[in-house]
């Protein structure tokens, strides 16, 4: 269960609205990088926590801490957002210096939401959930946390760059810094729960004796000439879950062409497909 | 560039063709956790490759495998689908020890597909290309790498699970150690790129020092009694980067009430939203 | 801000577990009528509220409760996943009496949720964002959720009347009757505002009189026939905003024939498409 | 069964073909406040109403109309995008005064429609049907229409206050009045169906004996310090739909922190979340 | 503009109603084969149509028929629903011969729809807009249409086949025969505007002169032993739009690897794809 | 299985930097006319091609040469952002000669892809498999690949009209020149299967005697005022699959007004639907 505070978690000023700069803080929001996925992300993992109770706690106070970073988002939208031009015949829309500002913004900013934030990305692009990855392994979903900081960090490094509004580089140096904590934070869950080696190959409960242990380690080269792949710390070495040696090979087809069967007579193919004498006859 | 070979790269076969293990085999081509977006994810990472040629290299290999991948496993579809029932008046659609088949068939491989593959999931969902990661940073792409294969190995072990045809399993037993080397090949990605210590937090040519240090290094709690959050490796020690060390802390807002100015005249709000007078008297 | 309290806002237990009734629950959880749209839709319309503030700590109150429905029914599809099949080899994916329960399954919520909750609807399909309305206007805002309330409501009684287990029951009561509550306090914020009349037509900030008003209160008739339009509380008497008198009468075309320049030769239309004459040839 | 009639329902004129208007009226064809929604809503309203047959027909009849306005805005964009920059190298794409035009063009149009108009959105996104609300309860629709039109209406206020051609301002004229009648249109249905008090809390089929009472007209507050909530017309009163009284408390959990079981061994996640031991080491 | 009529175009009934045959009929309706697909975009190739009138005047005439033809379909699939099971505790629900339906049907014909139907596929997928094809060019149109009456006849001939209810198989006889229709009207049309010679390669306004002529009748082969692609009319003989003659050879590159620039140092990459010294290192 | 070669099919050279026609080239990428689609349209033919296997290799060999153009256009954008604006405080960002080049910029290819290509169209949109035809009919298939090549087709003419970059001319001119050869091919292995009036109507395994052949060859007229229909091709002489002759005529209902059963009680409907008084009551 959730409460709220009428606060924010930390300032969120604008000192030079430009409505370019709101549509691109919309990828912080709704963006694949952002902030919903991370904060809906780590609720469906944590409601569907299954094993110890640790890792559901600290994934329900992340998500929490996230739901307030979407907060702070739209309100340097909406902030950003003030002042924008409403129509193609204002001044600012003819404006030569900087090219027609209106050009640049977000059409469905005005006409869809008034001025506000979107949970959208900055292409205005609603978010799907199909991007909440809660695989009911709890190693899994921590590689899947570790990419969502890593994505959302460079994000908001980029997003550091493309302003120089000191209340937005403010901002983003806070969220910028909870990013780091959070990817530092996902790796200690793996090592909390017992490292790399412990925990890959993922799943680490599957016996690994069922699989085809011929090929867990090789590095396989594809290049049409045969040629060896290209070298490097995955081609040589203990493997990284310390449970093989790497290897590299050029790779040869292992199985033969697949032969279907014709399509039955109710199934709706052209008569060529079934016809057994067809199929003879359009061997080369 | 790329050539093709007719044959595939592994065997696959059949015994007993289920039209129901198809639909969950679809998973594993169309899903979030399948081949299509590894192979579609190598690809655009590798030909966006900006930097040291070799990542571009062993990301273009592995894709091209990938692509035969997705081949072995619509093969393995389009077998498990012939003798499919095709309509509601067959003895199958009948069949009472089992229930009727048909129910658990997906429909569309029926009506769209002629008892193929599709690129869609178990749900008969299409793959979107949003899922494709390629964010031009190295070090993030190879833990969306990590994550791609970790929640594909999951799925393959399900998979495996669920079915005790021969043919299966054998194929199964394949990706699996295929998904156990890809796991390992992006860790040793990282590893050759200077290990996680040299790469995170991701970006690492943004200088920390621009950053909220106060803030990087912390778990912050949101227990609304304001406890100390849940701890553990990510609360205590050096940080899995190496550059800080943990603290935890419960957290209190930093930030004032956002104000948000009135809509403009012209924006289609409410008068009562524009009326500095409707506003004070809405105020509690 | 917001903050967590790890226990649930009311109680969710499951006596007889049904995995069916899983696939049946996530219609609460992300479809178009769920919970998440409904968190999603209030957190967006608070923070950009524009004008009283009053309703923008109201949007946020609710909001903030929606979010722990979401964790309420993602509780309860994970409890009736409790002992669902996992293969096809199973006794319950043979069971006669009852059809193969496997077969009504959603193999998404075996495959990549690892028996959980996962932030799609009933068929499967991920939620999107484009259904968060949060217009910028207060009272249109109003109406999209006594909608989303309504629709809501009506697929709780739905779920409600699915089902025989206690638990259930008893949790959807709770649910069915925040719906009475929310689909009521939407409606009284709409009177808080002023009331229908002085809030329709939306937005009341239009002036009227640049509007058609010929048009403004006239049920139009598009019977092939040229018949008179069936008649009802819409075609006679004032009209609900109190601001014109309901008439009615059959629609006849006021605008000719749309005509539309030829494309222009860079634009890749056909030769035919382009040439006067061919135009003029072209005609009936 | 439907007819048609080559004319069209309105005059469509543009004066003064601006492309970054035609990109703007995409948002009122095919953004969610658009007329394919409410022409699409409206039939399968009408197609799927099973009572009163007056309701079918007036869906029908209003259904019809609307696929006239998605016909009057495709002339609209059509004509507003005659004259547009083909190209990066041409005139208008160098224009320093009022900005690139180009800059501010839809690429899709010029690329994919070859100047005309599209089933999509002022960003390019095709509408998509999950937006089509018919939810067989025939209140609930009406209330999902009244929000429809209500958005419509915004919308179409802020396109009229967006351009000063002539001929769009009177097209809009006629567009914003037709939505001042179906606003009233769908309110007077309600009416016509018994009122508010009749009708609300929807669906009025649930006996409202077997909800939770104790919650169903109570304002519930979340504020984190345990504040009496927000007060309003929704605290206090006989709530809308006549039926209670309402009321206002801040809101504590009644329910436990939930326990799910353990993943099964088949269910492919990691070995520490199956183990009782690593559980109970797991915990705090 | 346009018209009804409350009959349908054609009689639609239904002996023995099944809830499973309404999960398939959505197929036409809201699949990608299916009639909203057709309807729409017919619609929007008429209201687009840039050259000769008569082409506008057939489009917007057989759109108008095929929304009827979804009137039909939305009603043998509410006709299908009536008598479905609603609950997991009725008896149709325990049904050992043939299964349980209610495993079998569309969970969100019960919970979304209340027994109708819906602007969806069988897998309950909404129709979205990208797959209305309206290029701006009439003959691109016109082998679209070819292609969508074809798929469309495809899947009206396998629900044929899928039930042996008098009504419905009536219903699709007839849709059948428009089909039959459809397919050679829009062939019909590419004759009428000069058939195949004269209007391939589509868009025939584009001077082949341009194009580099090389490669615009050569069959190229990829096979990775650089054998002679398969053979068939499409590499011999005089090409199909009579304006070359057809070859065939193996492909080899033409292109170097590609060379991109590093990555600019505020672009958020790694420093080591920023780095030349590791660029050089990086090479093989 | 697939094989790769580090060159390119074709050179790849930018002489003049453009992002915004990087942003167009998008949609030859990941447009529903791009190359992704014809890519994975070919393959999933291809891989459940039941028939001749003379089909399926050369389906499988052109699947492989248009991955080499996915990466030949991915190479052209990333080639097209170098260079490009990053910040909104950049000089290029306030040109006023041309406008501020950042305003027609896709901010997703500075903010998520590093500069790169994305799977994605010209607005942003990521492709989405729903686009991949492979309906198990081979004649089918074939008309779904001669529109995708049309469409194709015009797209990369369109793309060589916006540009007057001699590296990009080039490039195109190789595309439109395979474009050529495709819409060819596609024609050729329909007359390899017999030619139209073998294929046609598709499927041809459907006995014609089952359909309705009244309406088999028909031109429909839907005029409001019951006029004959517009004349053409399609309305005369022998219909182009050769197996009847075309007539045209006004069409009128033949169905009747449809019946829906009132919802049963357990539906979620309003009472009054419920009703049968009220049914009667509602009738006009």
């Amino acid at each position: 269960m959730y409460y709220n505070d009428p606060r924010l978690q930390f300032p969120v000023r604008v000192e030079n609205p430009d409505p370019r700069f709101a549509r691109a803080l919309q990828q912080a929001i709704g963006g694949v990088e952002g902030e919903i996925r991370v904060c809906m992300q780590y609720f469906f993992q944590g409601w569907g926590a299954r094993g110890p109770k640790k890792y559901r706690d600290m994934l329900l106070t992340t998500a929490t801490e996230e739901l307030g970073h979407i907060e702070m988002l739209a309100t340097a939208v909406a902030l950003n957002l003030e002042g924008a031009p409403l129509s193609l015949q204002e001044e600012v829309s003819q404006d030569a210096i900087g090219g027609a500002i209106l050009n640049g913004v977000n059409f469905q900013q005005i006409l869809s939401s008034g001025l506000n934030a979107m949970p959208v990305n900055s292409d205005g692009i609603p978010f799907d959930m199909s991007h909440i990855y809660a695989s009911g392994n709890a190693a899994a979903d921590m590689t899947a946390n570790v990419m969502a900081e890593s994505t959302g960090r460079v994000l908001a490094v980029r997003l550091y760059n493309m302003t120089d509004d000191p209340g937005m580089k403010e901002m983003l140096q806070f969220l910028i810094a909870r990013d780091t904590m959070h990817q530092n934070q996902w790796l200690a869950a793996l090592e909390d729960m017992g490292g790399f080696e412990k925990n890959f190959p993922i799943p680490n409960s599957h016996p690994q004796g069922e699989e085809l242990q011929e090929f867990s380690y090789a590095f396989l080269g594809f290049d049409r000439d045969g040629a060896e792949p290209v070298q490097g710390r995955w081609s040589n070495g203990t493997s990284m879950d310390g449970k093989g040696t790497f290897t590299s090979r050029p790779m040869e087809p292992l199985g033969d062409e697949p032969k279907l069967a014709p399509p039955p007579p109710a199934s709706g193919a052209q008569d060529k497909q079934m016809d057994g004498t067809s199929i003879l006859a359009g061997l080369v």
